[in-house]
């Protein structure tokens, strides 16, 4: 493995300068000026300038250069020395080490990636990815997993692993990928909402999971994927399911107050840092429907939000309370699954929300009904069947403790604190309708 | 969510003695000794005793105290004093919360749980788990994987999350799971291999992820899943495969290192900790062949290890380097997959290497070919079509660095930590030929 990534150079600048240092990465950029060449070199962490010229660097060393293409992956060998370059610092080369070299002419243009079609992007991300204001994205998402599972490890969460093979979907049925196993007919998990709750009951009590989800939802929007990763809690002994939302808004506050961290990521985007103010906004359902009303929207009493609505909450949340976030809350029975605990006193409204992010639903979550008898008859009021989800049922006999949780859209977290316009952009692979390759 | 956990309240039993304190869980044991009845309380941290006495407790609350049964989930509220019990305190209790009760007679007695039955444990899983040395499996291996993130990242590894739907298998088509998507078939991914190169190859460098595979292998052994998670790293810019032997390496000195912070864990399996020399023994597939000879078991020439082998080689390690870890290094050509780097002057053999744990294969990993003309001969050495894998292939077309990485099986690593008899035991709800429920 390499010494020193070359930010790590860069960072040991002041020291290393006038001494011998390698570079290995992607050529990035190449000039030249007569019998000069310039080679903007790139790695994982950022790119550095090595300068090929005659009397510097051997003669022998000097041609292999002249025959470098863009994205060959080389190592340069010289010294470091300041230069009025980006980095501040740039490499005379006195070596030039070839790995590798372009065996056909490049489909894309690693530096202006960005602005080719998202298809072309996709279907050579390999190359696409190379470009750091794309690799930005992927960095930033993995950071916000790790934010995550560093968050709730401290609050004595435990990761957990559940099976992405199940006998049953989690919600009707619909919208499930069949999978062929051992001669049955299986599916894929549309959530871990079952197993996650039955960790819980299983006494693990505050549960985590990172994970694949499917959706065989046949959606051609730029907010829906048909695989896409979820980070996912759950928790027994709550008092209501505002201890959930606590818990959700304390990790986006904690999201916020560490995004300093990754400010280049940012950068590359041009995107704001994420407003949280001291406390998130709560709003009912019911009270959204009247806040829509102001701006002009009608949404049926008792129906969900559409994109449209979503957006104009968040230009409310921003507008009102200078926050990126709000929580609509109370959500509607009926457009809410069978295991989502209903209102005592008001059956037709759930103890489930949704958490906008600039006008996106990012999080959906809520206390979860865990009264056997209760629980059966949703699943009757919803007209589904005892015997499709009898396995489920079990976990609720023998104790179970009032819980909740929340799954938290990974994809659309990033694309959100990004600004992106197509959530494919945050997927490595994206997998829909039409793209199951490469 | 409560205020503290069983294990909190007795960290801070000093200060809270003589005041009151609630605690949550479940009914564990029930005592009764006359008008005298104690209760241990057990969560998620630990156990508590609850002591319901005339006198004592509230005439109202002790009647409601004896009606419980165990597994009851209950919140007892009372004065916290010292005790000869195993934590040192007790409750005096003052009020009961009864939060759920069974509603039907324990298929499985929690605190005999481990001595039922596999497939028993396996039904009753959210039983099997409330045991305290049950779960410590999941605790573990939540702990390993939050170790592994951990420690790549501050190597600078980024987190991707790469797609389980996929249109090829990783090695020859056999072995995987269909998906019947949208009108085709697609598969199952049984590792992250081609992604996770391509996530390198994509400039991401060092790359890892944890994340399920699947396996269609009908096997019906204590050490095969057909569904499992690996903990995957691909790291470019490597020397030779030694790298990554050394990465490897270093992650397990950092579990050895860290582990009395869960030391409590393996007590419950009465595990010893991993011994992990300062150099762990690396020795070729010739040399093991050797060995093993002298151990009295012959392999042929250019084979794979069998179980006994690779226990065989377990004990060698234990007795000639006090250790519980050995890599075999340069597997034969004929048993490693087209993707694997062939040694230039012997290609028969190759820059593949497996770990093994206390006697078990739990890290496969290597050299891969990133050269786009070698990749095509290995293709058409192991018989493979080249059409099959031209998506792959696609990625080593516009400069790919030499790169390797390895996968390592989280069961396996958190089975052989504690020293489980069967893979299943870590694995929450494992899938075999027989189980896709609960």
């Amino acid at each position: 493995m390499k010494d020193l990534l070359i930010r790590e150079v860069l960072a040991r600048g002041q020291e290393l300068e006038g001494k011998e240092v390698e570079a290995c990465g992607w050529v990035h950029r190449i000039r030249d000026l007569g019998a000069l060449r310039f080679l903007v070199l790139r790695d994982k962490s950022g790119t550095l300038q090595a300068v090929f010229k005659r009397g510097e660097t051997p003669q022998e060393v000097l041609s292999r250069a002249l025959e470098l293409r863009e994205e060959s992956v080389v190592c340069v060998k010289g010294s470091l020395r300041r230069a009025p370059t980006r980095e501040g610092y740039e490499i005379s080369a006195r070596d030039l080490r070839l790995l590798s070299a372009p065996v056909e002419p490049l489909p894309l243009e690693v530096p202006d990636s960005p602005k080719a079609t998202l298809p072309t992007r996709l279907k050579y991300r390999w190359l696409d990815v190379r470009n750091p204001k794309v690799s930005a994205i992927f960095k930033l998402k993995g950071w916000i997993a790790g934010k995550f599972r560093e968050h709730f490890s401290s609050l004595q969460f435990t990761e957990i692993f559940t099976p992405k093979i199940v006998a049953t979907g989690t919600e009707s049925g619909a919208d499930v990928f069949p999978v062929l196993y051992f001669g049955k007919t299986v599916y894929l998990a549309q959530s871990p909402q079952f197993y996650k709750q039955m960790a819980v009951i299983a006494g693990l009590e505050r549960v985590f999971e990172v994970g694949p989800v499917f959706r065989a939802e046949p959606h051609h929007t730029v907010r829906h994927l048909n695989e896409y990763h979820s980070l996912d809690i759950e928790v027994g002994f709550i008092e209501s399911y505002n201890d959930v939302m606590d818990l959700v808004e304390g990790f986006f506050r904690r999201l916020a107050q560490d995004l300093h961290e990754v400010r280049e990521l940012l950068e590359e985007h041009g995107a704001e840092p994420l407003q949280v103010p001291e406390r998130v906004p709560r709003l009912t359902m019911r009270q959204a429907y009247e806040v829509l009303a102001e701006y002009g929207k009608r949404v049926q009493y008792g129906e969900d939000l559409d994109p449209e609505g979503e957006r104009l909450l968040g230009s409310y949340a921003r507008e009102r309370y200078k926050s990126d976030l709000i929580f609509v809350t109370e959500y509607p029975w009926k457009v809410r699954p069978f295991y989502t605990m209903r209102k005592e006193e008001e059956p037709a409204w759930t103890y489930g929300f949704d958490l906008l992010m600039r006008g996106l639903e990012v999080v959906t979550g809520g206390q979860r009904e865990h009264r056997y008898e209760r629980l059966r008859q949703n699943l009757r009021e919803k007209g589904l069947r005892e015997e499709d989800f009898s396995f489920y049922l079990e976990f609720f006999k023998h104790g179970a403790p009032p819980h909740g949780g929340a799954g938290m859209g990974l994809e659309r977290i990033t694309m959100q604190m990004l600004g992106l316009q197509n959530i494919r952009e945050a997927r490595l692979l994206p997998r829909d309708t039409e793209r199951v390759t490469p």
